[in-house]
């Protein structure tokens, strides 16, 4: 594949940064990849297994001379971060970002990028439980969407050529403003990722089931709420105070449904149960169809085998 | 493996049934294995598939000279099935079953019982999101929990027996009494199951994000919810008719821990939000050392490859 950006910085050097630096090797993307991690631990993970070509000590290093810089740290420590590179960024450069909200990461960046600095923001939808310099892998993104939010007034060429980064390493792209993005993410996401932390409260707090009980009997259905729930909490705490108004929204919609449910239930109205338990069948096959999940039982576990 | 019973009579042929089925054949387990299905089109598919030895007309005919009788019903049908069996169960046979819920089938099942007939309610806690005769598989129960419900002065060998039947499928066995059972599975399967449904069901209903934008970017958290909210959907409306007490106890916890966390998102409180997140971590890492689930990213799903 053709090399898209000569040097590109990654910013915060945690899942989704190691994942594009392989993925970026593997297709020979990038001239140069280097990159910086406010923690001296994972600079140092990340020089252990040559995650990038260098790694610098601060952020204004590693983004000089850079023609793509991607800001790969929580979002609410954007702000600081561009703050700390807008002064030494290269004209005609581009900024993007990878972070799980956008209204606030536009609000936060914005102001401290040059004129004749290009602001991407982009947002790709892949993700594992792990975190860390060593939990990254190339196929992070393959037949992912990556989420494209393109300011008024954009550089179409700039765009283009951000696309086609993330295309080479597997993406599918879409664009839509940041508002939106925000409103999709805290369907797809954000609520999920919620409702998933309280139900493992929940089971952790109940005195009368033990912690042994609730994780022997997990596969009961329980464990696929444990996966979303050990993700990083840094990431999560940002993304809910960054996205309030949506989540709010979301979480709203669902206490109201989740009420309804509740009255079905003691009122024994099993009619309603059945009708809406049939309708949210036809989500899962969508998925499915749309190559997004797997149809093997149990998401093909290790441990299950089909015959 | 010995054989543990002569005449294993399977009423209902779904995905438990099935894999029963399956199971006990690789092991040797059961001298001849017979069904009943209630749908003459299920009958038809495990006759073609050869599911079971020979697959009868009526329950009644099935368990004629079975000593073990497993009622794979949805619990709603237990009474109705238990009644037809009733007159016709040998002496010193076991009746077991394998439904989500252990009070009301107790209740239900109970009374049909003769003297003589050993009733021992059991729930392998173990399912796909697929359901029907072809959705069975041998390894489905393999390290997975059966939790026996001996009702009081059960018969120890029988216990016994049915405990060694499961093991010879590849279970692990506990026993509790019915209302600890259904407690303990309201925390760590039914009100999973709800949240999940209600959450999909929501995503759904939103006019301002579309279904396919629903799809398209489920792979940030969301398909994780719609892989159990595509479960059987009469199976699911009879667990929580039937666990109507346990269910609503813990969804009211549920709410009240959500209310907890979208104040905290509402006052912009990271601390209580991180705190929360950070807890809930050990709990994942507890079911993956009782090898209960995967520590794959994704859940190792096919698409997903770790470097």
């Amino acid at each position: 594949m053709t090399q898209i950006y000569d040097r590109v910085a990654l910013i915060g050097l945690g899942l989704i940064a190691s994942s594009m630096s392989h993925a970026m090797r593997r297709a020979g993307l990038a001239g140069e990849i280097v990159g910086y991690a406010k923690s001296s631990e994972t600079r140092q993970t990340a020089r252990e297994i040559g995650l990038c070509d260098v790694v610098y000590d601060t952020a204004a290093e590693a983004v000089e001379g850079a023609d793509l810089v991607v800001l790969c740290v929580p979002v609410g420590a954007m702000d600081a971060v561009a703050a700390e590179i807008g002064p030494v960024l290269m004209a005609g450069a581009t900024v993007s970002d990878v972070g799980s909200v956008k209204r606030a990461v536009v609000e936060a960046v914005a102001p401290h990028i040059p004129e004749g600095v290009h602001f991407i923001p982009a947002h790709p939808l892949a993700g594992t439980e792990h975190s860390g310099p060593r939990s990254g892998f190339a196929e992070l993104f393959e037949n992912r969407y990556c989420i494209i939010v393109p300011p008024e007034g954009a550089d179409r060429t700039a765009v283009d050529r951000l696309a086609a980064l993330w295309r080479g390493m597997g993406a599918l792209i879409e664009e839509m403003d940041a508002e939106h993005h925000d409103l999709v993410l805290a369907v797809t996401s954000h609520t999920p990722h919620l409702i998933a932390y309280t139900m493992v409260g929940v089971a952790d707090d109940l005195s009368r089931v033990t912690d042994s009980e609730v994780i022997k009997f997990s596969a009961a259905g329980f464990r696929d709420f444990t996966r979303i729930a050990a993700s990083d909490p840094v990431m999560w705490r940002d993304v809910f105070l960054n996205n309030k108004e949506a989540t709010l929204e979301i979480l709203g919609r669902f206490t109201e449904e989740l009420f309804a449910l509740q009255r079905a239930i003691r009122q024994g109205d099993g009619d309603h149960l059945h009708a809406y338990f049939t309708r949210t069948r036809s989500i899962r096959r969508g998925i499915i169809e749309a190559g997004q999940d797997t149809d093997a039982p149990n998401f093909g576990r290790a441990s299950v085998k089909k015959q």
